[in-house]
């Protein structure tokens, strides 16, 4: 039966700062997010992700490998290491150029970041700056027994890199022919003088990075492939089109290496920001490594009997700030029966727990039953198991995390062996065999 | 049908540096590992995972995050920064404590170990050196734009710490009780002055932790249940248990924090060595950095009306060395029809790629029904689709690999609507019905 009195919901009503407030405030209550040392007064602009945050990261981060590593025979999958020599970042351009400009205030000595301040010292007023310095935002730390020059030692800005001093790596090993990608999730370091809102813009993050290598001259063709295909699957991760657009970068604001960039924008509280940059690298990296290194980074086409340095098309998306959008895009309050409830959309694939095992008492009578139920479905899916407070409460709390499916045992399990399924989008509820349970819910996930 | 001519192999024939040797070549061969850096002449003791690196890595941490928080609900997982202030590490005793003895040789200013090395310089001859100095073993960076002391960061050297000190955010937010745990996986990073053996020990490394608080009453009995869990994970993942055995540390071996440790040992080729430590930290942890905190890092036990320190049990194990055991006990030589073969018999949960798609012959007629085959598996299994070279071939190089099962299209396909799928261990042949072949693959990957 399903509950008569759901009202739509219209997420667009809430204003933005509620949301940014609402959203930040569950993160913290439910355990999704932790500010890093929290307890030593916090390490500003540094998160801890919490049991419920890990879940959503790692299905974020999944989710991405299943569609951009695991369904395509044209990707494979690389991860490199985050400790990185300096001749790397030499090569790529990242020592010399990835910088901002700094300030320091003559009366105060407040170090500024210049585009970001206007004219006066935020700190003391005054208009009095040194000239801008440029002020690498790479982390530096030293390998090895002795801190000098030669251990020198990068955390990546990027994953990119990896892939790019990898590619004969990869070709020899594997096989593969442009077009042909390498993809890496993990995480990289920028020394933000400004980190801000929350986690969108952290000196610590994630990245989900692909290189596709392809002839150069289809490299705008599959630009165009990887707008489409990167566009969609946020949508079909339950981000409404309305909250995304493309927004193609002007001829004055790409970046040294680019022959074009777009960028897949979300509808943040603040306004509309960068989920994650599709660029047409061209040849610039993999020749920039061969000059630097020596080494012969092309591949040779025997078909065509040809030797060329392959372009470069490469979505690079932010797994954390991507993880927070799709909070964002959850958050709904809207109203059963006439109470409040807060109920996170999220897709089934993405939820933090897929189902709630909520016994309907606490009595032991139940606990044998509700425990093997458990046991059957945590091969398959991520449980939250719940026994505390009333039944009605806790489908709040599961709603309030997104869990999709709640499975209810109560007396009349003894008797018919079956189970309530609620569905926390529509509130039905349908009884289910417990032997058909497992296939019941699979066959829902793969429905969402 | 089975081929009757496949030899029983004997690992334990091949001598031990001949097996790390194959294993490193294969690793290097196939794209499991590279050297980081290598087109810049590689970055001492770093390590990138290749194509089928990166699968069996992601594979290990799966399973290990499927035993210890997927299938259980009394541990939660975390996903705690890299980046730490030096609070952290003060409280918990790495700042003082985490050091190796280090000499310079007076006569050609090298550094060494001084437990390394035995009294003579090992690259000038030299017997005189400097005192000893205690290194600490942390790599430090600054974050900010000032380089000062108060912009001092440190790479964690371990995930445990990120665990002890989100203790209350966890308890608030899960409301879990003693016993439960707090399972994380994550990089880790030691400036070791001697990394050694391939990925066994290296400065960037990957943990899988967890921090199972007890009442103190109980530790000993959990520490005595985590042995047995942990022992079986391996074993139960295909590692022999005569290639494993536990041995508890002796009292001049415990860690400053310990009232007892056993290690989970595997036979390397170089002799046994550690895979995982089980220790019992008592309350030392929380306790140290409840007192360094001023925060109350306790457990109020509402039954009891007591309130206390849990202990802490923590089973800690390295990712990247544990993938290493399973290459080394995977790796095996065998005859096929009197032809040699190199085959890595992992668990098809571990295996880079669970199913090799095979279209007989490289003809267009083909190519639409294999390529049907393989897109209906790729949302269940890991595949690499192959159509290069023999038949034979082929299934060599899956076999090599690790790929449990080979499925095959060959011209019958096109008829019968069937396919031959082979198993890498029995080489048995058995003809599966297209329709059939997810649930085929899944049973057999059910059962294994």
């Amino acid at each position: 039966m399903s509950d008569p009195d759901v009202t739509p919901d219209a997420p667009s009503d809430l204003p933005d700062s509620d949301l940014m407030e609402n959203v930040v405030g569950l993160c913290k209550r439910r355990g999704f997010i932790f500010q890093s040392a929290e307890i030593y007064g916090g390490f500003r602009s540094t998160y801890d992700y919490g049991p419920l945050g890990v879940n959503l990261l790692r299905n974020v981060k999944n989710a991405w490998w299943e569609a951009m590593v695991q369904r395509r025979d044209d990707v494979v999958g690389l991860d490199a290491a985050i400790l990185s020599p300096p001749a790397v970042w030499e090569a790529s351009g990242h020592l010399s150029n990835f910088t901002d400009p700094l300030i320091d205030c003559r009366k105060c000595n407040q170090r500024w970041r210049e585009d970001k301040i206007d004219g006066v010292c935020p700190n003391c007023g005054s208009t009095e700056f040194t000239p801008a310095r440029a002020f690498n935002l790479m982390f530096k730390t030293h390998a090895g027994p002795v801190e000098n020059e030669g251990a020198v030692a990068y955390l990546r800005p990027e994953t990119a890199q990896g892939m790019f001093i990898n590619f004969v790596n990869v070709l020899q090993t594997t096989r593969k022919k442009p077009p042909f990608g390498i993809a890496q999730v993990g995480k990289s370091f920028r020394n933000e003088i400004t980190p801000q809102n929350f986690v969108f813009r952290t000196r610590e993050f994630e990245q989900m990075e692909m290189e596709y290598f392809v002839p150069p001259a289809e490299a705008q063709h599959w630009f165009e492939y990887w707008l489409d295909e990167r566009f969609s699957w946020y949508t079909g991760l339950g981000i409404p089109a309305d909250q995304l657009r493309l927004r193609h970068h002007g001829a004055d604001e790409l970046s040294h290496y680019s022959a074009g960039t777009a960028d897949v924008e979300f509808l943040f509280p603040w306004g509309w920001d960068e989920l994650e940059g599709i660029a047409n690298r061209t040849d610039f990296d993999l020749k920039a490594h061969a000059q630097a290194s020596g080494e012969r980074l092309e591949y040779f086409d025997q078909v065509a009997n040809e030797r060329y340095v392959p372009y470069v098309i490469e979505p690079a998306a932010g797994a954390t700030r991507t993880m927070m959008a799709f909070l964002l895009a959850a958050y709904h309050e809207d109203e059963i029966a006439g109470e409040a409830r807060t109920v996170l959309r999220l897709h089934p694939k993405l939820a933090p727990y897929q189902v709630g095992v909520l016994p309907l008492s606490k009595k032991e009578t139940l606990e044998p039953l509700a425990r093997s139920v458990l046991t059957s479905l945590q091969p398959h899916f991520m449980c939250d198991y719940d026994v505390t407070q009333s039944i009605g409460k806790r489908y709040r709390r599961q709603d309030e995390v997104g869990t999709p499916w709640c499975v209810t045992i109560d007396f009349d399990s003894l008797e018919d062996h079956a189970v309530t399924v609620r569905d926390r989008d529509t509130t039905e509820q349908v009884r289910v065999p417990i032997d058909q349970l497992v296939a019941e819910l699979r066959s829902r996930m793969d429905q969402a």
